[in-house]
């Protein structure tokens, strides 16, 4: 990027040419919610992305922590563009192909001592109900799992059961058996009364995020943490640490978890690394034929661009810039007044008093060009690109910043096409 | 291709640099569970391909089916081509892209009168998932599901909880609430003898494989399904057929359930179509949040691809070919005097004596170039890439037939290399 680069919006939001496909996804799609009032177009760079009708966005919502090095980036670029052969995904458990092993001796460059194998899978989802399966088939007098208040760890139904953050999320569906734990220091205390009725060996595993994604970027305190692992150890329950949102990179150190100095017996991860994956010690996974997927471990590009970005973060020193961008992030969002402004690294939130506001606040910064996205019932998630720079945040706060004065004024209301079309992230994962 | 391919082995399996990349995989793949013994290249013409040894192969295996067009077909490479921008991945829920728009389009121009909507994912799995999901989410007295013996729905838990194919795939995992139908003409009378003792609301859906996968390619009687949709229809109780493998061409007619003139309220595919989807009636969709994914409707390359495959399909006639080709290789099968060939278009299967001569000829065709694949108890699937021609046929049953014979005398065994490194598919999904 030689020119600097200024978030422009020149249409109305939608965009003529967005609203078209827009209202085809509506009426085709049935999972359809009002997803943001553009198009991505294939142009963009860095932080920045074009829509179909030329608009220009400045990103701090990242495709949901799914794009860690933003738009275009070269190095990706050539991977991309290095593939030019069909089929691009194989049936990678029982046809091997090398960027399966590639991206596995990355993966396992930068996990935790010990957690030394991995099951490379299709999603975030995925990667968590392996994590669970893993952690069930050696404990056979197991009957539930324990997961936390306001958790989410996916959509599908072993994941979902264990999801607490929204009702709309699990109404009606059948669940598999699991109990739910207090996000706060009583978790200790919670633990040990479950331990009065039942045995630890009927306890399957506990999952915890130890930054909550969707439920609010609630961060867990060290002494919680803490308190847990020691538990679980001393009991032999397994504890997963779900880092689909949080893991490589996000929060300054590769995992999450590594915040709190407690180490996990099993990870599950996606989204920056393009593929799911659940990391456990290789004496952890079960024998042959117990997990397995027709299309993990074989979708060539995914499994090479998540190796690509796991290398460039190493050479960029991106950690260094996570952490320092992180600081000075929330540094200019406290000096705006917002509220309970909180963050690890790039993984940062704030909160609005009420819903209401919080969805006005997106819509104002979104009609100014800045993509934010919430969480939680009344909080903004703010996780731009890892490469993001001092001169980008100031852009994106200073949206922020107006945006916010405008809205706090008594009676605001937005009106207009764009009321239709957005739900304002409030259901995205 | 211009010129006529014949398989050919050169290097004893696996071959020295399949070999290398191969232990990797074993060492650092929680899920290992002896793939086949070679690694692909990105060489191949149709129904071959190399590996990277430079053996090439004859392929009726096709990817589990998720390969219909065969290798290197060049419209499909120039979709590949035509990306070459960073991501390929969109959080495609929450931030539109138009090839979710297209390929929604496409798809729902084959799906039977009144499926006219459709939500698209991340893998056939996430398929299932989401096909009980929309059935459970309006019957808020649903206590269970129903599935069938031998049925394969998916690894993850609640398409796991349906499926009955291998002990293995489920055991010590927690599941939610399900009971097993007969997969044969006693259904009407259980699912009679079954609304005896629980009201029609206290079921959520029933599931069914119109040809069974990984179970072991078993086919529907019309009767069966007849009975199953009459009884269904008349509670309603929603109906799923899982397509996951079926779907998409492979039985000859655009689903495989068209093959007994019976309609169902939920179909879910993926394979074929290189994204999962779950297809129903717009309004059988529950209302914004209750079903989403990250991923989902957000993979570029995948989406284009889909669209461009069911493209191809139609303009090349090729389900015109599947059956005819179909028709063809049973009779070349019969001829040869397997037992119990059977099948709808390509997708067929026949039986040996026991596992032990099934995984025995599976070797022996693959160490003269033939990739098969098991599935069920002593079964061996047929299912080459809807392109192939009858010669492609004739040099397939041709290895098939030595190989039988050889295989069939008497204390014949494997020995080398090659058996430490093939579970002979049995395992896959």
């Amino acid at each position: 990027m030689l020119i600097k680069m200024k978030a422009k919006i020149k249409t109305s939001l939608p965009g003529p040419k967005s609203s078209k496909i827009l209202n085809k996804l509506k009426k085709l799609n049935g999972g359809y919610y009002d997803p943001y009032p553009y198009v991505h177009s294939n142009k963009g760079d860095g932080c920045y992305f074009y829509d179909i009708d030329g608009n220009l966005f400045l990103d701090f919502a990242c495709q949901v922590a799914s794009n860690p090095l933003g738009y275009n980036y070269s190095e990706l670029i050539s991977i991309v563009k290095k593939y030019s052969t069909y089929p691009v995904k194989y049936a990678g458990q029982d046809f091997a192909i090398k960027e399966h092993a590639e991206l596995l001796e990355e993966l396992l460059t930068i996990t935790p001592h010990d957690l030394n194998a991995a099951f490379l899978i299709n999603s975030g989802a995925e990667a968590v109900e392996n994590a669970i399966k893993i952690c069930m088939r050696g404990r056979e007098k197991a009957k539930f799992g324990l997961a936390f208040e306001h958790s989410f760890h996916g959509r599908t139904l072993g994941a979902l059961s264990l999801t607490h953050s929204k009702e709309i999320y699990t109404k009606n569906y059948l669940k598999i058996p699991n109990q739910t734990l207090s996000y706060n220091e009583n978790v200790g205390e919670e633990l040990n009364s479950l331990l009065k009725s039942y045995s630890s060996e009927e306890i399957a595993f506990v999952i915890i995020e130890p930054v909550q994604g969707e439920g609010g970027y609630n961060i867990a305190s060290k002494e919680m943490l803490k308190d847990l692992r020691k538990i679980t150890r001393e009991n032999e329950i397994p504890l997963i640490s779900d880092e689909v949102q949080s893991g490589v990179g996000r929060t300054g150190k590769w995992w999450a978890i590594e915040n709190f100095d407690v180490k996990p017996d099993v990870i599950s991860a996606a989204k920056a690394l393009q593929v799911g994956a659940t990391i456990a010690n290789k004496k952890m996974f079960p024998e042959s034929g117990a997990i397995s997927s027709t299309w993990g471990g074989g979708a060539l590009i995914d499994l090479a661009l998540g190796k690509k970005i796991i290398q460039i973060i190493k050479k960029e020193k991106l950690l260094n810039n996570i952490n320092k961008q992180g600081t000075y992030l929330r540094k200019r969002l406290n000096e705006i007044s917002l509220h309970n402004v909180r963050g690890l690294g790039l993984m940062n939130a704030f909160d609005l008093n009420n819903k209401e506001e919080r969805n006005n606040l997106i819509i104002e910064c979104l009609k100014n060009g800045l993509v934010l996205l919430g969480c939680g019932k009344k909080s903004i998630r703010v996780i731009p690109p890892y490469i993001i720079k001092k001169e980008e945040i100031d852009e994106g706060v200073s949206i922020i910043e107006k945006a916010y004065k405008k809205i706090s004024k008594k009676g605001f209301k937005h009106t207009g096409l764009i009321c239709k079309y957005m739900s304002c992230g409030e259901h995205p994962t």
